[in-house]
């Protein structure tokens, strides 16, 4: 590791993907891509938390099954998400006989699950690797702010959680997407204590990855086809693309923001899709096959996430946040 | 990664430990190998979640210093713990200008945080990482039971969740414990839904993690001078030697659970100790000395976890649980 950098030296693959997007999220362009389209965002389930359980167990599975694989022949599972206690993560991992390592980086886990099962199979240590997280807006909403049934005003910065899920298979080998490096992130704390503005609070973090990874490896924002962050929605893209431009990057050219597509047209989700479903839908569906059909070669994918509470929310603490960052090649 | 256990090739190292225990801790005998011993469980902070992230951050630095190193020589910090959104880890990384890769393995974190160290700088992604937890005991009740200030009764099967925390500094290379494999565990659920007995609930886990390590490197339990889990208490440790016995697996010699030896008396803790800074700190103080001193050689050390929340057990599920091992020589 150089300037937080791990230079994958066998470029581990995402070999194959699978991913569930809700009933909101498939209405713009990720539903044409998605896997998986809920007509009903419960799932089936009898309680928002066991859907969005559900919904990862199902894309863990269909990326083994995509990958023309058994759960037997998956050594790890590294997946997290947003409920206390990782429930959804842990629950679904009950139904596989596969070692689990639970991972916490809020909207970031799907950067940070990548990173861990990468270096897993880079290093040898396991053949075959799932990274997968997910969310689910009403589980989210009771947990983080309000019961959905009080019908709460949402302020204009505010981002909405996304229902969905996406699970990457990291393998050593064979035909798919090449990981060819991680760049894992440092806590930062702007002082941002606005629960509802996450993405201000998540911009600096982003930024410092970005120019962590820049700098450190020398390479130029041109290089890459995207580059792509996780949920920072539309007022926290500006702030990163200030905040980097202050520092002398340019990403005016070639940013996006998964919370800016993820959504058809800007309605009542005010600044676009946040969460940790929101860039593993995202990356698992619409980026992996504009990967694997060649119109996008080489993406740097920048997950962030807010590491607050609603404890530590309501003793007055600010918010801090982190950035992890895997470059894709194709 | 064979039958779940991965040998590391360059057998990192722990180099240097840092403890801090809670009064009640410091009472028994792990009072006399904690590095810091409170005389006040606040820690000087105005809340007990600060106090319990002051803890972490206290043996993070602890541990760098007691290697004779800066925060800057360190490349990573993997910590957890058991607030809700890891609010005590995340927090207390802010502190530190160091990448930092959140976990989740509730009471595991221990062990879980050591293997991915471990396999950091053993495939020589990182010379020098940090694996650290801990646990509050009043934090921790009022997040999973009640306010202390009801003064609720506690059922005889309970534990009592630990106040203290623990670091391993792992590197390349140095002076120090070695860390010969990991077994990581997958998440075993035998159905029981009782919140107070964690320990039955997590000694499956225990169980199948010892009993994989053991049949997949065909090794004996005799080749280690202890077999010590985290926090299965005396029930959960009776339930675990019961269990592997009946699979062919005799354990009655050499078995210890940190749960059992980190409180003096049996009083009011019930069953022992629990939480993750139960093991966390009998690791990074006793067991350390005790290894570093040359009367243990060669320990399994195996950390289990109960994956429930409050919004699972209301919900009316059971309590999936997970174990991992490391093996540690010296």
């Amino acid at each position: 590791m150089q300037h937080q950098t791990i230079v994958f030296r066998n470029r581990p693959r995402i070999v194959a993907v699978s991913s569930v997007a809700g009933t909101k999220e498939s209405e713009g362009v990720i539903g044409r891509y998605a896997e998986t389209v809920l007509s009903d965002d419960m799932f089936g389930e009898s309680t928002y938390e066991k859907a969005e359980c559900k919904m990862l167990s199902h894309v863990i599975d269909g990326a083994i099954k995509n990958a023309n694989l058994r759960r037997a022949d998956v050594d790890m599972i590294v997946s997290g998400d947003l409920l206390n206690q990782i429930i959804s993560a842990s629950f679904a991992a009950r139904d596989f006989s596969v070692p689990f390592l639970g991972v916490y980086g809020a909207c970031s886990t799907m950067a940070e699950s990548l990173a861990v099962a990468a270096a897993l199979v880079d290093g040898g240590y396991c053949r075959r690797a799932v990274a997968a997280t997910g969310s689910h807006f009403a589980s989210a909403e009771r947990q983080y702010r309000y019961p959905l049934e009080l019908g709460t005003t949402r302020p204009p910065q505010s981002q909405w959680t996304v229902t969905g899920a996406g699970a990457s298979l990291v393998a050593a080998e064979g035909d798919g997407v090449q990981i060819t490096s991680a760049t894992l992130g440092k806590v930062v704390d702007f002082g941002v204590t606005d629960v509802n503005n996450m993405g201000a609070a998540m911009a600096p973090a982003a930024a410092d990855t970005i120019l962590t990874y820049f700098r450190g490896t020398r390479k130029e924002p041109e290089e890459f086809d995207l580059i792509v962050t996780g949920d920072l929605g539309a007022l926290g893209s500006r702030l990163l693309k200030d905040l980097t431009w202050e520092k002398g990057l340019d990403l005016s050219q070639n940013h996006v923001d998964c919370g800016e597509i993820v959504y058809n047209v800007v309605e009542d989700e005010f600044q676009g899709g946040s969460g940790a479903g929101c860039s593993a839908l995202v990356l698992n569906s619409y980026l992996h096959a504009k990967m694997m059909a060649g119109s996008l070669k080489k993406i740097l994918f920048v997950a962030t996430g807010a590491l607050l509470s609603t404890t530590s929310a309501g003793q007055g603490e600010s918010i801090p946040c982190i950035a992890h960052a895997v470059t894709l090649e194709r």
